[in-house]
């Protein structure tokens, strides 16, 4: 069994809504060190059923393999960068993540209290100019506090001030080659506990394809995979597991103000712990482990397809998109920034090259037009199948 | 005396807070077709005061001096869209506004009983790819309805309800040459009034510019210009205008996440009516009419400046800062595409190219680096002059 590093007591937990949390899991990314990371202190709390260090040891692990797996397709290295913040340690490397060094005169400063109660640790891995990926970046983060901050729990009030401890990996793919999609994958986990009542915790996650190119194979592929991830859990469960988040999904990365979806969806869950922990983080592991067989087909299939300026000015424009959903509604970004994380951890996520030309619009019947009209909708790619 | 469409009775109104309602500027910033904006019926209500046909058509000749002094500097034209929206008409010209078109199973669909109750128009003028501007944008817009949406007044419930009048040139100029500053200016009238009440109207805008090399010469121009606009306002009232203003502008264009201002500031005023109408109408006048005395000496002694692959990168990296600010904290952009505005009108502020590096930075020393230290930063340029 999988343990806790000591400074970190196991404590176990029941039932939420990680997505006010789980922007902790980037924004305070802080380091553990090597030492830290491989050598955890073994659990003696003789609690059971919820083993967080065999989520930790699941979630280091799926980091290394889709990194690894990335760096074998793309031929470069991702470069590393880890960090710490131990309790009262603000954390950040870097000038640029500091907001108290502008001298600016009425600026919303970050809670030192609150900070201080937070430490935790990350792996961040990034490419750049690969000859497969023009960037990318592969997170793991494990963060924990002895009080869980008000604003981290708006929406469960009553997790305010129970300690608690997130962790996940989150990764986000952008090929050079606009034939190849971007994609996004996230699993995390999370645990607040109070002494003399019941444990809260649960998982949530998914993975998102973000195609510039329309290929109906690809897309069936994806969610084929991601179908077949849940089919034993549907099976044991005797409910839709696959159609629940696929939908949810697709609601999820939607953009609003373009009425437009930001890609092909996939799938996206959170809050889940009514399966109870074996299963739940079971689900976790399906979801995870099926990302690269999910993604690297698609890859290998598109990546030598030539393309050149008409195909490369729509995947920037597409690319605005993607900036514009992480800015405007995704969760995790907006409260990672607003409530002093490492800024560049969290916007890792953000394409290399963008464009915003003034009221583009695709020719009709052309394939760019084709992407928006028939793949940025909802819609049901396995009918059939 | 200047007058109003009869489409829109002039009511009168006064005391409160634009950032609420100015979103409605652009966001819903329909047409207004030719004819209607040429020939506004006359004003016959007998009220006064509150001269809201004097505003129209000085934001209206405002557009129009400040485009043709941009297109006489860029040596190309601006292309016009303008837009109209009546009573019970969505107004959308194009698709990609409609949020309704994507099939999607459960969006936040906007509150078609609110969007009836908007009419208003708009001329958004746009060049791109220019001599000058690699993209830039003036807008003006002038919106109104007999209940002001309780979204739209969320820190002002009181205003909920009310029939209101809203209108505002806001502007933002990219020029592709690094050396010359990025600029942006918006000047706006609110107007909310009730019958057995007292109206509320307010003004509000201003001017920020930001550079992407460090001039001081340029930053003092600008400032320099801020304050002579506001000084016969500061000699009548005996008020330290400038300073007030001045500092608004520095807390507002600020990039908590980054711990740096977007730029070196100048002008930002809001809610402003506690002078009366007279003056402050006075005082949006001086605002606008300083903008191009503090903007095109700028671009005139830069413009020439020969730049390479360094610069470009500096300013499209820069660039992703701006892009930051508007989809993360710009009260208006947000609003609007919240509430269901037209996206391309709203989005026409971001820059045309931009760039993300993981945890980029700038050498020690370099002009680059000096940018962000010594400029981006809420300073007195006027010290001692």
């Amino acid at each position: 069994m999988s343990t806790l590093g000591d400074r970190v007591p196991v404590r176990l937990v029941v039932g939420v809504d990680l997505k006010t949390v789980a922007p902790i899991l980037v924004p305070f990314a802080p380091i553990m060190n090597e030492a830290r990371l491989e050598s955890p202190a073994p659990d003696r709390s003789g609690r059971d059923a919820i083993d967080v260090g065999a989520v930790r040891t699941y979630l280091l692990d799926l980091q290394d393999r889709i990194t690894a797996a990335c760096e074998a397709e793309d031929g470069g290295r991702f470069r590393e960068d880890t960090w710490d913040r131990g309790e009262g340690d603000r954390g950040d490397e870097g000038d640029s993540a500091d907001p108290d060094r502008s001298g600016r005169p009425d600026a919303d400063r970050p809670d030192e209290d609150r900070l201080k109660a937070i430490w935790g640790g990350g792996r961040s891995r990034v490419i750049e100019r690969g000859k497969l990926f023009e960037k990318a970046g592969i997170n793991f983060s494990d963060v924990g506090g002895d009080s869980l901050p008000a604003a981290a729990s708006a929406r469960r009030p009553e997790l305010a001030g129970r300690s608690f401890r997130a962790m996940g990996v989150s990764l986000v793919l952008h090929p050079e080659n606009p034939y190849v999609p971007t994609s996004h994958a996230n699993v995390r986990f999370f645990l607040a506990e109070k002494p003399g009542e019941a444990p809260v915790w649960w998982v949530g996650g998914g993975f998102d394809l973000t195609p510039y190119y329309p290929f109906e194979e690809d897309a069936v592929h994806w969610h084929r995979t991601a179908r077949e991830a849940c089919r034993p859990f549907e099976e044991a469960l005797g409910e839709p597991v696959h159609d629940r988040f696929k939908r949810w999904c697709d609601e999820y990365f939607y953009l609003a103000h373009r009425g437009e979806a930001r890609g092909v969806g996939g799938l996206f869950f959170d809050d889940l712990n009514e399966w109870g922990f074996e299963r739940s983080f079971a689900f976790l592991r399906a979801v995870g482990d099926a990302f690269l067989p999910a993604y690297l087909p698609i890859v290998r299939r598109r990546r030598e397809t030539p393309w050149g300026e008409r195909e490369r000015r729509f995947q920037l424009l597409r690319r605005g998109r993607y900036v514009e959903f992480n800015l405007v509604y995704d969760r995790g970004t907006l409260f990672g920034l607003q409530s002093g994380g490492r800024t560049e951890s969290i916007l890792m996520s953000l394409p290399p090259l963008v464009r915003w030309d003034y009221d583009w619009r695709p020719e009709p019947g052309s394939p760019e037009a084709r992407l928006t009209e028939e793949f940025l909708v909802a819609r049901d790619w396995l009918a059939g199948t």
